[in-house]
């Protein structure tokens, strides 16, 4: 486990390969990634309150509901085809077909299952300010930064089985109000994760050609990784430490 | 003093005219300016570490130059000369003459007083991700929004001065790391922003012409204040309880 109360000392090895790159991106997750947000431990251990879970669940949603519109611009920032149509896939795992659910209803049956309105938590009206202005950041940096960082940006997914593995084991075990009806959006991650991750891996090995090129790869990361880790510090500070803003989301009894 | 643990409950007044707009705008104003956010009362009541406050003044760096930028947008929104005009002087204001200072450099000589390093405050390397997501926001809502919304996020000024009197005081009477010399740039908005809040405030009283429009405007100063507030609790989360996210700004000893 990382020690959370140290400064980061970025390696001094430089970004003269691909090899090199990647192992900067590996130590990027392992130092910054949200799996080492204290919050998450609390989730994952059984230790918030269905409140808080709820607060989490909605503020989550905000996130959820973004990512087929960061798609869709990531997609539209490519003339070759055949990026397109492995781009497309990310949206139809979100957005599913029509007659076929994807994450977002698979988010919402989550939200359902934990007693939220549906129409509140789709409304967003409820979601934490530092939320909306972390995802919305996520959908503009894919917008204005070059083709290369807008996909760098999604390497996360590299660690995020790892994190969805111990989420669904940890939450079904800690809580009473969750069962596995509700916790479809994080077994079908399972599968769907590793193979976007892989994809974007493969593309900044290729396209990331000088070291330039490489450390906007790693600040690309590091952006996101800072969109998730912004989420969970203003949960936290609103839920755990009871310090809900004018207008945000209040539990029964908050 | 406002209960900040009470959810606000928002007036039922309806926004039939320029003056029930105006008494919803100062309503917002007095539910959910940053004046009433606990970190501010830390600062000006002399509660804070030298450190702490060079978090405070470091990220509001943030804030502050990016300012003129949002100006900037505003400004490419009309093809009104005399608004542009009107606007410009803002810009001047913040960023000065060839010979002569603006908003931003009297920043400087804050943070210069504070003894933090110059290059390391306009980089922005150590703001916190929230601050950096949350005035990026301001200049987006400005570009994507109408120019009627536009004009409306500045309307906070209208209570500005007020809380640039007590923090001079305030700061001035507390701290002996704080003199007057590096706190002119409180001094100077205490002209500048009543002039530019009386422009704004005649200007959205003269075009929301209808209740939707007057909506806009109070949702549009809601945002603004969301802005300002999360910068804030940011700041509490991560200096004053001590939850620095990775990356970040490390006053000595923290």
């Amino acid at each position: 486990m990382n020690d959370l109360s140290a400064p980061l000392v970025e390696p001094r090895e430089s970004l003269d390969s691909a090899d090199a790159m990647e192992r900067r991106l590996r130590w990027i997750g392992a130092t910054r990634y949200h799996s080492l947000h204290p919050f998450h431990r609390m989730l994952h251990g059984g230790q918030l309150t269905r409140g808080q879970v709820q607060a989490w669940a909605l503020n989550r949603y905000c996130y959820q509901s973004i990512i087929p519109i960061k798609d869709a611009v990531v997609m539209s920032r490519f003339r070759d085809r055949m990026i397109r149509l492995e781009w497309r896939h990310r949206i139809e795992d979100h957005d599913g077909f029509f007659d076929s659910e994807g994450g977002i209803e698979r988010w919402l049956k989550l939200t359902d299952g934990l007693g939220l309105d549906r129409a509140y938590v789709e409304s967003l009206a409820g979601a934490l300010p530092a939320t909306r202005f972390a995802t919305e950041a996520y959908v503009h940096f894919v917008r204005e930064k070059s083709p290369l960082e807008a996909i760098a940006s999604s390497l996360t997914e590299l660690f995020a089985p790892n994190l969805h593995e111990e989420r669904i084991a940890g939450m079904l075990k800690h809580y009473d109000f969750i069962h596995p009806g509700i916790m479809t959006y994080f077994q079908r991650r399972l599968d769907q994760a590793p193979r976007d991750a892989q994809f974007a891996l493969a593309y900044v090995r290729d396209h990331a050609t000088t070291p330039e090129a490489r450390q906007a790869v790693c600040d690309a990361l590091i952006f996101k990784t800072n969109v998730l880790w912004v989420q969970l510090d203003a949960l936290h500070h609103a839920y755990v430490n009871g310090n809900v803003p004018p207008g945000a989301f209040r539990p029964d009894g908050m």
